[in-house]
Formats: structure tokens, sequence, C-alpha cells
């Protein structure tokens, strides 16, 4: 069976993790270090993504605002962990103009050295929590619902596109509470908006928990995580949320008159997810085709694709399938409008194209199909028969618009029952002590998945020698999940009495 | 007849702009030089915009993309008069990482200093010019249409908030096509585009026309712009559409094989609006008593404040808001179900809340309404009556329902007629000499709006001399309407022949 990219998953999942990109015109290299340009059809989906997620940040009672890039080096100097966290990956603006030289080539000019350097905003807790101390007065004024869409930069030094990029997009929220029981319930109140969120509309299954102490975000008391695992058995961790406690108020100093009268430190919160879930869907749902776009986030779903043959005929076959866009547009799947295109361009191979590009419905039209009142349907999610031809069918125009919301419903819930039987397949349990885990990711198997074990959750040093062991082995703790069994046996690590489950991997 | 805002437009129009945008919880000073914090209602009206303009550029064919927020200085060396008119006001990023020095204070690293200093980007006609010349192979690859969503630096000595302001967000659009007829049809067609766009959504007037050579982009072959009025007569360039011809083309490489196999240059084009056009927003519908906003735009188009007195009947009183918030839901105005708020908080003085902010309807219940089935209803744009009492009326809730979505389209109609009143009033024809020039804006009256004249289209040092003449009334060229008449007479600078007419005037 011969495949649209020229590299499998099981070739170099790497490489072909960088095919499926190129090729779907998702994303590219911009040329400038560690920066990517997103292409219209990988733009397209974070506009999905934003339209969605926005609309169930703000059900949930946020509100939009923008802060400003820049961050001076003081507003950092205030919180020493969340320093120590970014300081090594911080692009700093210094001076405000630029000369030509003595030989023509563009410089910084001297005389524009800022007195105090800027910070590209790597994260925007210390900027925000400024303003919120401004806001918040009394316990009136609380809580503080915030989130803001923007561009952040991360000076990388191994990048990846959308995994990894030294600036990248996301929505970052912000939220100060009264107390620290409403603070940890908004924390995992926007977890569980970002697991749903994933499961429904990336389609990417996802394990919710909260990372070890070693993981946290610089400067938070707890942070929580939803896992994806990708086709080679590694996590991405796709969103977190963070209970920050007092940490950041105290720096920032957010400060309230409580009803009795008493000033009282604010309870914040931080949350985010970003472009990097571009990437986790490229990883649990392409294949050696390309991509396939769950239905939900495809900037297109339908994508009709006009035989023309630089005939007469062509008009008609044109407009033939604009009356079917049209007829789609009209009906709508997942309580929106079918989102339709006819791709009129004159170019060939375009059934290629699209598929490689994931569109989850490609349905061609030539004179043959208009005249027996047809269409030729291919379904992206299950491109090939038993017999490794591809399926593409005849079916009858009407059947198909018809059919069309119902099989968007079909290929969106094919795509997540498929990753979700892989997730559940591939996190085993049952291994009990370090020579169990030690032998599970030895094995030599390309799909070790992740492995759930019972540890007794040490801290400081003794959590620090952990990692190491598990560095070793290239392995990682992801989370705890919220929804694991109790502990009732004994820590993989230590042999003493376990408190909870945790999940190990390999992770990007 | 009192107001709400402890400052008139009329006692010192500058203060009374600022005045505005704090009361109106629009936008704020973030502490960071030039930059502002944008506020949830501030924001909100540029998420409206975003919405609405966005539609309208998709809808004329382009795609969004996203390109890298840093530009190499080598990127600006190659358009000599596009660095020539951005090295003054750009922010340099040199180093990527911090240290502590002796103090503990925190400075760049001199040890991550880059190799290549880059910019953040002040405009993208550089790094996306980079793009299009691997983009862009043969004629068949053109046109190539793409927008992007973003935010941009430029280092403003005197910033104003929403006007001139370090970072702002924007779009900036950018084309290219294979003959220069075609790129100057699209230069023109997206300057219609923001011209009906300014119209009909912001509900503000302008003046479509040409720049004169002196106040082109850096580096474009033709520059056209919108120019608004504002309450104290000045001028607001609120967005500009560009006409490249091959300048950037030759820069970056942009070149195509013909149908004829020969390689030509691209002709480029952009264009670009920003969060500039919420500040024309607010100096052409604001008030005594704070901003208007145009319904089409407006994040809340109905408010509905339920009267609240800390009693058991408060409940009852926010259900009934509910219900009728709901209703008015499941109605449209504009194509768009209506967008109702319920303002449930405890706080005092609501109303006045949301006059300064500018609901266009705000919807009062206290349980008198509820027994009598009426609303107590605010038209934002018509606060007082003939005799300065505040117009608030009961109207019978189901009239309220029935008439809510026409009542929203007759005050957007009437806050256009309005400025477009003022705007037709306030050009003054028949100036034929400088000495008239002098003595129109000489006159002292607060509102000299703008002048229409003829000229003979000077260039270089020609422009230059009448450009200096103009500075010392401190007048500029806004720019060639469009639409208007043929030249007919002489020269107001020169006294030669006219070839055309312009308008000048004060401006932001």
């Amino acid at each position: 069976m011969k495949h649209a990219l020229n590299i499998t998953r099981e070739q170099d999942f790497a490489a072909w993790y960088q095919a499926v990109i190129s090729e779907a015109d998702l994303a590219e290299e911009s040329g400038v270090r560690g920066c990517m340009v997103i292409r219209p059809w990988g733009y397209g989906i974070w506009e999905r993504i934003q339209k969605l997620l926005d609309a169930e940040i703000k059900a949930t009672g946020h509100e939009n605002c923008y802060f400003p890039i820049f961050i001076p080096l003081s507003y950092f100097e205030k919180e020493a962990e969340h320093v120590e966290g970014f300081a090594k990956e911080m692009a700093v603006v210094t001076h405000h103009r630029l000369k030509a030289d003595g030989n023509g080539k563009l410089v910084p000019d001297p005389e524009s050295k800022l007195e105090e350097p800027l910070v590209v905003r790597p994260t925007s807790e210390t900027v925000i929590g400024t303003a919120f101390a401004r806001w918040v007065q009394s316990w009136r004024d609380l809580p503080v619902l915030i989130n803001q869409w923007a561009n952040v930069v991360r000076w990388e030094m191994r990048t990846r596109m959308f995994l990894r990029t030294s600036e990248f997009l996301w929505q970052e929220g912000h939220t100060a509470h009264a107390s620290a029981d409403e603070a940890r319930e908004e924390t995992l109140k926007m977890l569980e908006v970002y697991r749903r969120f994933s499961e429904e509309c990336l389609a990417v299954p996802v394990v919710a928990g909260e990372k070890p102490e070693n993981e946290r975000f610089p400067g938070a008391v707890a942070t929580y995580s939803i896992e994806a695992m990708m086709q080679d058995g590694k996590a991405l961790q796709a969103g977190t949320s963070h209970f920050l406690g007092t940490n950041f108020a105290k720096a920032q100093n957010i400060r309230f008159q409580n009803s009795a009268g008493e000033q009282e430190l604010a309870n914040t919160t931080s949350w985010g997810v970003s472009t990097r879930m571009i990437g986790g869907v490229i990883m649990v749902h392409g294949d050696d085709d390309g991509l396939r776009v769950p239905p939900v986030i495809a900037p297109y779903q339908v994508v009709i694709v006009p035989m023309l043959r630089d005939t007469d005929e062509d008009a008609a076959i044109l407009d033939h399938c604009k009356a079917l866009a049209l007829e789609l547009k009209a009906l709508s799947a997942f309580g929106e409008p079918i989102r339709a295109l006819v791709d009129g361009k004159s170019a060939k191979a375009k059934r290629w194209t699209w598929v490689k590009k994931g569109a989850p419905l490609i349905v061609e039209i030539g004179p043959r199909d208009i005249s027996a009142g047809n269409v030729s349907l291919i379904r992206r999610d299950r491109l090939y028969d038993a017999n490794g031809k591809l399926a593409g069918a005849a079916v009858s125009r009407g059947d198909f618009v018809a059919q069309a919301a119902a099989l968007l419903v079909e290929i969106q819930d094919a795509l997540h029952g498929e990753a979700t039987a892989r997730l559940h397949a591939n996190i085993v349990r049952g291994v009990t002590d370090f020579a169990g885990l030690e032998q599970h990711f030895a094995r030599g198997g390309k799909f070790p998945g992740w492995v759930e074990v019972q540890w007794s959750r040490p801290t400081g040093a003794g959590l620090e020698a952990v990692a190491e062991r598990l560095k070793k082995l290239k392995l990682t703790i992801r989370n705890t999940p919220l929804a694991a069994a109790p502990a009732d046996g004994t820590c993989v690590f230590s042999g003493e009495p376990a408190v909870e489950r945790i999940l190990i991997g390999r992770s990007y």
C-alpha cells in the first residue's frame, strides 16, 4: 500500500511529524531562530481552537483583557522561584532605536539604551498581578476572573514546530480569589474545562492530574496538567492549571479588605493552553497519509473538488459544486453550520492535497457524477478498505447531503474512539518495583506507553533522587491522575507504603 | 444639567478623552512605558471589531496566518526607505537570558548576547515578504492573499491611550499579485472594506482618499487612508491601505515565472487597522456622560439592571431579569443574536456605570416594574429630554421586547447620522488662497474642522515647502478624497492651475 507521505510513523516518528507539518501546509520554518510561520490550514485549526475554547472560558465567567508584551525586570525580581524558572530563556529588549554603523549595517543605537531593560513576556503573572493589585481593594472586588489570548516568548535552545518554539500563541487565564479554597476550586474547574475541550473538540483523550512538586510551574503551590498519549507512546503535556496560593499576591501586593475589615492576601491561579495542542492533534490523529483533522476543529469539514479538465464543461461543474456547498452550509453539525469549501483551483492532485491536510470529508465531482446524480466520497478517517484499496465510494448526492452532518459526528467519534482505545491499551498497571519499571522501558518495544505505579510521594531531596533515577531511563512522572484508584501497595521507588498512584512515561 | 464625568469636552477635550477611557473602564496605564492594559469593556469592543472585520477580510478571499514577532536586522537593511521610516522607533532584543548581578539585581546576561539583534515587529512587510518569496514560484501561485491579527511595537516618544501606544493590536493584510493593476485594485478594494466597516459597524463616517507623497508608508508607491473627524475637529487616520509596487518584492526577492515563462517581480500591497479605531469611536461618539458604543460593536447591547435591595425579593427580581435576558438573546439584531447582560452585582450606582460605559440600552427593573409589567428604559444616545431631565421611561415589558432590535438599529443609525452631519457641516469649501487658509484656522474657533482646497500636487521639494508652510499652522494634508469633485480652479499654495482637491486639517 503506497502512502501519500514518503515516510511512515514506523520508520521515523520525528521525521514523520515534520513531514506532516510540511505536507499538510500547517507551518514552516520562518528563518527567524526558533520561530515558525503558521500557515492558513494550521492557523485555521488554531482559530477553531480559539473560538471554541474562548466560549468555554467566557461561559465559566471569565472576561478577556490585554496586557503589555513587555515586562520590566523589576517585576520579576519580586518572585524568586518564578525568576529562577524563566530567567534562562527570556528575550530581553535593551534598545529602542537602530542606526547605521560605519559600514552601513544596522545596529542598536547605543544612545537609545533603556534605563531598565524589558523582557518579552514568557508568561504574564507578574504584569497581570500588578494590575490585580490596582483592581482589588475590597472582598467585593473578588473574584477577578480574566483571560488573555496572546503571544509569549521563551528562548528555547532546541525547538520543534508547535511543540516547543521560541514564540508561541496561547491563552493564559489569571484569577484572584478571597480564599484558598475558592482558588483551588477554580484551578480544578479550568483543568476540567481543558480536559473536556481536549476530549470533545480535539478528540484527544487525556489524563488529568497533579504534577509532582519538581514539575510545578515556578512559583506555584500546585500544578495540574492534562497529559495526552502520542502515537509513539510519549506523553504530551497539553494544558496546565496552577494554584498559586498567595505567592504571587505577596510579590505583587494583591491585598483586599475582608468583610471583617482586615487586610488579607488574595489567592491566585493561572492556567493556559497553547499552539502546542496542534502538535498533539498531529501526533494523535495523523497517519501515513498525513493529518486527519477532527471535524470539530477542521477549518473546512467538507472539501468539494470539482474534476476540472479545462473544457467548456468546467463552468457547469463548478456551479454544481458551489450549489452543493451552499446546501451543506445551510445544514448544521455540532451546533454550527457545516464548513464546506469548493477547491476550484486548476492545480492537479487536489485529492491528495486534501488527504494530506486531513479534511474529514473529500467529495470529488466530475461530469459523470453529475449525470448520475452522484458524488464520489472519501472519508479521511477510513481512507483504505480492507484490501488496502482507496475507499472512495459513489454516493447519491441526496444521500450524501442527508448524511453529511451524521458522518462528521461519526468521524469525530471514530477518531476519539481510536485514540482512547490506544491510550487505555497502553497504560500498564501492575509494575510494583523499580526493576519492573526498568524492564518495561528497556524491553526495546517501540511503544512502551505509560506505566501507572504507586509511590510514597517523597518531597525535596527524596523526590530529586527519584527524578534522577527516572531521568536515567529518560522518564518523568507525568501526573497523579485525579481519577486513579487509591493506593493499596508499596512505593515503586522505596518499597515504603504507597500513598497514591502516578503515571510515568517518556515525554515531549 | 449635571453630567456623569467631572469634565466636559468643551472644557478640555484631551482630559475628557482620558476621563472617558478611565470611567468607561476601557483601558488604563500599565506601569510599562507606553503600553496600556486593555480592560474587559475595551477589549470586548476590540473583539467585536475583530469578529466583524475578520469576516469581511475572509469574504474578500484572504486567509489568516501568523508570522514571527521577531525580525532580524538584516531583513530591514534591504529596503532603505522602509528602514528610514521605522529605525527610530524599534524595540531591539539583544540578549536571551537574565542573570543576577553582584547586588542581586537582574541584568541581561552578557554571555547571552545575540549574534544578530532582533527587532520586535513594527509592521511585517519584511518578514512576510520573505515568506512570499518562498511561496511564490509561478504565476499559478498568485495572488497570495493573507492577513494576520497581531501585536506590533513602535517606540513612540509621546503616547496616548489607543491613539499612539508603544504596543498596539492590529490586523495587517499582505498580498502579492502578478500585475500592478491587480495590486492597485486590491489596495482600493481593502480601502473600501475599511470605509464600509467604519461607516456601518463603528458608525464613524470617513473620507477615503490618497495620502500625499510625504505621508506615504515608508516604501510604498501609494498610500490611501480613511480619515475620521473627531468632536474637536481634528482628523484621525483610522486605517491605511498601501500599494507597494515592486519595492518590497525587489527587497525580499518575490519573483515568479509568468505564463510566457519569464521571471517577473510580484506587486505587493499591505493594509491595516488597529486598536486606534477605538480611540476614534470614543472621540466621535463620546459625550459628557462617557462613551456611547454603537450597538453593532457593543460587547453588550442591552444591560439589565435589577434594582436589588438586599431583601427576600431580590431572588425573584434577578430571576425576572434573567428571563428577560434569555428572551432578548433569542432575538436577532443586525443578523446576530442580541447581546444582553444581567448586571447582578450588589454594587450601587450601576445605572451610571453603564451610562459611562455607553451600553446602548439600559433597562432597570425593580419590584414595582415587575408588578406593573414594565421595564424602565434608558436609551444611551438620548439620555436627557428637552428639559435636560434624565429621559428614562417606563415601557411595557412586552413592547420593549418587541421593539428591542429595532431600537438598536435606530441607535446605530442615530449615532451614524449625528457624526455624518458633523463631518459634512465641518468640511469648509471655498478657501482659494493661503491667506484664506490661515484666516480659517486662526479664527480662534474651537472647531475649525477641515478645509477642502485645490492644489497643483507638487512633489519633492515643492511638496516639502508646502508641508512646512502647513506645519507652522499645525496642519497637515489628510488626503485627496476619492470622491472629490475634479479641480476647476487654482492651487491654494502657488496660484498655479490646480489638478485635484485635498483635505487639510489638524490631526491626531
